[in-house]
Formats: structure tokens, C-alpha cells, sequence
């Protein structure tokens, strides 16, 4: 588990809690899987079928509670997608790149 | 639930399988909540929360498993998109509405 990854989402300070480009770049050194557009980071997983999917959706699922910042998923045989944004910053905040750690600790 | 919902899914017969757009215009009569575009049949699912949206995934992916035909999903808070088509056919088939039949069903 990296650092950023045994962190706890924090309560949204919405436009304040915006990452700025250069504190994006330096995350996603430690998230080398994740795939950087616009407003947003995404990962793709992919499984063996079905039921596996799913049950990675669930682990996920539990965490995303636990933490409060819930992310998009797209979920179909063998495969799982993960879009992580935050709506009340307008951009990607610290919550998203500590989810994307403990997710990336999932597997 | 209608009788489309109580029928099984079958294995898939290719090409042979697909259904005319007059066939898909005659059962989605009985699926009015579906929406037609192209190849697939589309619904969203609204719901109060996480936890909710994700419990309905488990149930829809439970039917899934047991037809052996998984649709491609979007989930988030409060939401549940499905997506059916069938891949072996280049297009709708019967499973497909079956499916659809079977997940309304659900609500």
C-alpha cells in the first residue's frame, strides 16, 4: 500500500480542494495505471468473467462507502471501468487520487 | 410479469438468432421502458443512494449468470445503466429481450 493509499477521503472543500495540473502530474507518479482526460482519471480491469467482475465491483463498492467519494463504473463480462471526478471541485481533488490507491490496493 | 419475462434464455444460434427490426419493434410493445438505438436496447435505473444501486446490480447479475447473458453496465450513486445485445448475432435477439423482461421485473 502506498501512503496515499492508507489515507481517508476528506470532506469536499469544493473549487478550493481542485487539483492543479502540476499536483496531478505528481500523483499519478504513484499511479502509474490510470489514465489522465479533462476533469477526470480512469482505470480499466479486466477479469476472467463475469462473476469476478462483479465481485470486484463490490470490494469497490465497500471502500467507496466507507470513504464517501463514490466513483463511475462500467461493469459487463470480464471487465471493469473506473471514473474517479469530483463534481463539487469542478476537476480532480485529493479524494479522487486516494481512491484510486486504495483500488489499485484492491487487486 | 409478462411472459417474455418467465421464458428462459437460449444458447445462441448466430446470425440466424437475429431479430428483424420489425420482431424488435413487436416486443418492445411489452419493454416500453427500453430505449432502441442501433444494436442494443438501453434502460436507466434511478435510485436513492450507493448502496441501493449496487444492491440491484448484484440482483440483476444474479439473472444474468443464471440466462448465462450478461449485459454491460454503468453504475454510480444512484444510478444503473443497462445495456443488451448480443455479440453472436451482430445485433438484438430474443435473449436480449428476455433479459429485458426479466430485469424489469426486478423493480
Amino acid at each position: 500500500m502506498t501512503s496515499l493509499a492508507s489515507r481517508a477521503c476528506a470532506p469536499c472543500k469544493g473549487e478550493e480542494g481542485k487539483l492543479s495540473p502540476a499536483e496531478i502530474k505528481a500523483h499519478l507518479v504513484a499511479l502509474p495505471a490510470w489514465q489522465h482526460g479533462g476533469d477526470r482519471i480512469t482505470r480499466r480491469f479486466t477479469f476472467k468473467n463475469f462473476v469476478q467482475a462483479l465481485a470486484f465491483v463490490n470490494q469497490l463498492g465497500e471502500v467507496a462507502e466507507e470513504q464517501g467519494h463514490h466513483p463511475d463504473l462500467t461493469l459487463g463480462w470480464g471487465y471493469v471501468g473506473v471514473t474517479l471526478t469530483t463534481h463539487d471541485c469542478g476537476g480532480l481533488s485529493l479524494n479522487d487520487m486516494i481512491m484510486a490507491a486504495k483500488i489499485d490496493a484492491l487487486v
